[in-house]
């Protein structure tokens, strides 16, 4: 790969990603949670506690970051999304309320899409990216990017490198296997997952997962979520990850902004855009 | 930190809790359970084979320990709080019954808290802290404290460290990875679980959370269940944490009751009231 | 201890049981399943493969154990049972058709249990023990074992030895964390289990639980399916466990009537009935 | 065993196979799902970049593989079972549309059936084997097998070795602990799994099963799906547990239109047709 490709010579980009979900992902559960004071605290831990701590580390590590922020949570804490971009990092657009676009109308997903874009605006926030909740992007949601004229997407799956998901739109790829929900998230009422794995398991998981993309030359896109990741522990376990890829000589850490430019610029990325399904009925009834 | 703050100058705080339900979390599935004998001796081992041997273990080791019990397992084990205290330990308001607030009515919530530090106060047990039975407290539950005169709270998780969760009252915070129920506990019908871990996993998780939490100044506070951690096995992964924390030689032992102390006397401690939410019911009904 | 102790001097006694569940379990679910081979074949393979392979790692090893065969398996495969007998093992009754007993009436149970036993009689298999189908004993279980003779039931819990749980019955308690069930069991429908670990942690598991078992003096009473366990890397682990334990110097095998008895003649053991609950519906309902 | 065995002298024969589902698994659940972008992105991952990776990894390491294709998934992409063929490896039929027999009529599974026939047909891949999606076989299923002159079907568990089914259909038994949906799979909606291990432990299950199949002879049937173990991470394991295998000396990999071949003339061969089970609905109602 040239200098000038998407991975600007690296073996492996790692875009380190969180997503300051706080209260949102269980008020899209039911509204009535947020009179559930250990619900609440579960997750306000998640911008109160978490975020400054991790802000720390990466600084220590001098790695930078991008933050997924829905505009609800930006706006109940005014300077939060500033605190991020002032410590180097990239804040990006993650939904006004939460609620996935794939269970909203388009009307419903436009005017939240656009209700979060106007927090940021006012909070002098520059948004280039979109996550989708629960990267449940609706068929409209691409089009949306598109016609706001933002750079990129992070929500599916159509490959582990970036694609042009629209002539205008890069695709930052996610995974399940990337996202530290799948392995730290427990939570009975409402269910958010059941099972608790040993920071050990999660850091040896992802190191698996860099070897590999180093080898075939992926996007290492990382989901995570202070709320989670943000305790003591598994801190300790991401600041091995990351001194693991630094060790490693061949990857590179860098915004999802920048990636998505330097895609942009690469002309070997590969155009994914969504298929339409042509689906008969008699085989596959909705 | 000086000597007079919260931590008295270890690094780490641990609070060792058993959590004494014994037949109660059943039961609040429903009263027919109590003719299920397996189920019921699945859960009287707790008190009958657990305790003894748990109490003989912190002997052996030196260690303070915390017991949260419900009323109900008091009133109907006589001897067993008094058992606990002689033995140097505190015992703490765990409710009477085990339901969890959040499923009450705020009278119904008064009615059982109050039969709980009833059934305390006529065996002559001295009640300063409470945990609420499923960490499930209801917008009333720190007003009740207060009221009553508790110290302490031990059912929230809006941080690591202790906090002011009211002008009078501390939290000292849970969290569902220092937990042993999410590990341990199985039980098909009343489905409490599935997941059946190695005791290897839980010493691993836990000496991985004590080894962030002394990094970053934390109350390291275990909630175990005497019928799940008694077992055999898992007692020996205890013994390792402990001995483990022992090595580290920055961290301390305390009672809850001894941290909330110390934490009153600390200017430094945070207030996080629990915040009152304005939630749009048409952005998040109910 | 003393030489006449239930543990005859050993720090702890291994009791290797198997269930030879089959198809019972499944057609427990509902007798349609009959019809599903994929299904069928997975639980025909306990009997049918994996009890042969058991038999001979047995005898390589030189341990005895012990089989809880449903009445209905044995009829249907007429010289199974006489087969384990020959080979040294204890055949004891698992119920005929493998369904709770909580979930029968009593004359149901009842029915269930006798037609089990006549099974057996026919077959000329001598049977002293019981272990209620998914442990599932009803409050009529144990008066039923005492009624008929039988030395000992195997589905509580209250302890992790030999106890009495009616004057004439000896109870060898079992526990979720020796089963192989919740460790390998994967069937989506009927769902009996979702997780599937390697065998590798079993064996680290069982061993860490033999290990407290010696320190604390109690009964390894294991419990495996032949369908589950009977796979050729289980089995590998189970050998690894059964070697550790020899290895160990102070572990004693022995078949279930043999600990029933010895229990049976040690006045140290411990009486535990099952208690009686007085439930108040208004603190527990139904 | 000697040279003309069904393993040719091998201790135990590896069939690696691939279901390349793609989209269909999900479609099954309903067709709306076809309008889920992150979904069939999740799924068309497996074609588009998974199986051109493990096509060359499999020439890297000289094993041959079997790829199980759903008819429509080879209809919608036209080139891709060529592709396969044309590197040596076998495809194999898997229905047209991957829904379970279990879950259709005789007539709706005879159509599926033949649809998937006729794609295959107009393609010109040659096709001796069949799999039921989710391995559902109905009780017609080896019938149509036999009818259309199939060799073998590979979706049943009654055994660890290669066995006849019918007198005319070797079954190459199948197994949930050699599969990578277990392990891998995570999706809430539709929900087709919530547990995400690491590589390394499905590397380390899968080689304890190889080690105790080359102990007692088995079929190594492994199935994997290209859009779980095509990731990056999951592709290093598959590689180690492929060398781990070379490297034992005593192991052989074939397509399983080798091993039906190889097992049809073996005399040793069991028979094991699928059993037509009497129920009583007073014992097992439907």
């Amino acid at each position: 790969m040239t200098e000038n490709g998407w991975r600007r010579g690296a073996a492996a980009v790692a875009t380190l990603t969180f997503d300051v979900d706080a209260e949102t992902p269980i008020l899209a559960h039911g509204g009535r949670f947020a009179d559930h004071p250990m619900v609440m605290s579960h997750q306000s831990y998640g911008p109160d506690v978490g975020v400054p701590r991790i802000l720390d580390l990466l600084a220590d590590l001098g790695v930078p970051a991008t933050f997924f922020v829905p505009g609800w949570v930006a706006e109940s804490r005014p300077g939060l999304a500033q605190s991020i971009v002032d410590r180097g990092h990239e804040v990006a657009h993650h939904s006004y309320s939460h609620r996935a676009p794939t269970t909203l109308t388009p009307a419903e997903e436009r005017a939240d899409f656009e209700r979060g874009l106007a927090v940021f605006a006012a909070q002098g926030i520059d948004i280039v990216g979109y996550r989708a909740a629960m990267w449940g992007a609706s068929r409209e949601t691409i089009g949306l990017l598109a016609e706001y004229g933002l750079a990129y997407d992070s929500s599916l799956m159509g490959d582990d490198k970036p694609y042009l998901v629209d002539p205008a739109v890069v695709e930052l790829p996610v995974h399940w296997s990337l996202d530290d929900w799948e392995q730290y998230a427990y939570l009975p009422e409402p269910f958010i997952g059941s099972n608790i794995e040993a920071p050990s398991k999660v850091e040896e998981m992802w190191r698996a997962e860099l070897d590999g993309m180093r080898r075939f030359h992926c996007l290492f896109n990382v989901c995570m979520h202070p709320f989670l990741s943000g305790r003591p522990g598994r801190l300790l376990a991401l600041e091995r990850v990351i001194a693991y890829a630094q060790q490693c000589g061949d990857v590179s850490f860098a915004r999802c902004r920048d990636v998505a430019a330097w895609a942009k610029g690469d002309p070997s990325i590969e155009h994914r855009p969504s298929p339409v399904y042509e689906i008969d009925p008699a085989v596959y009834p909705d």
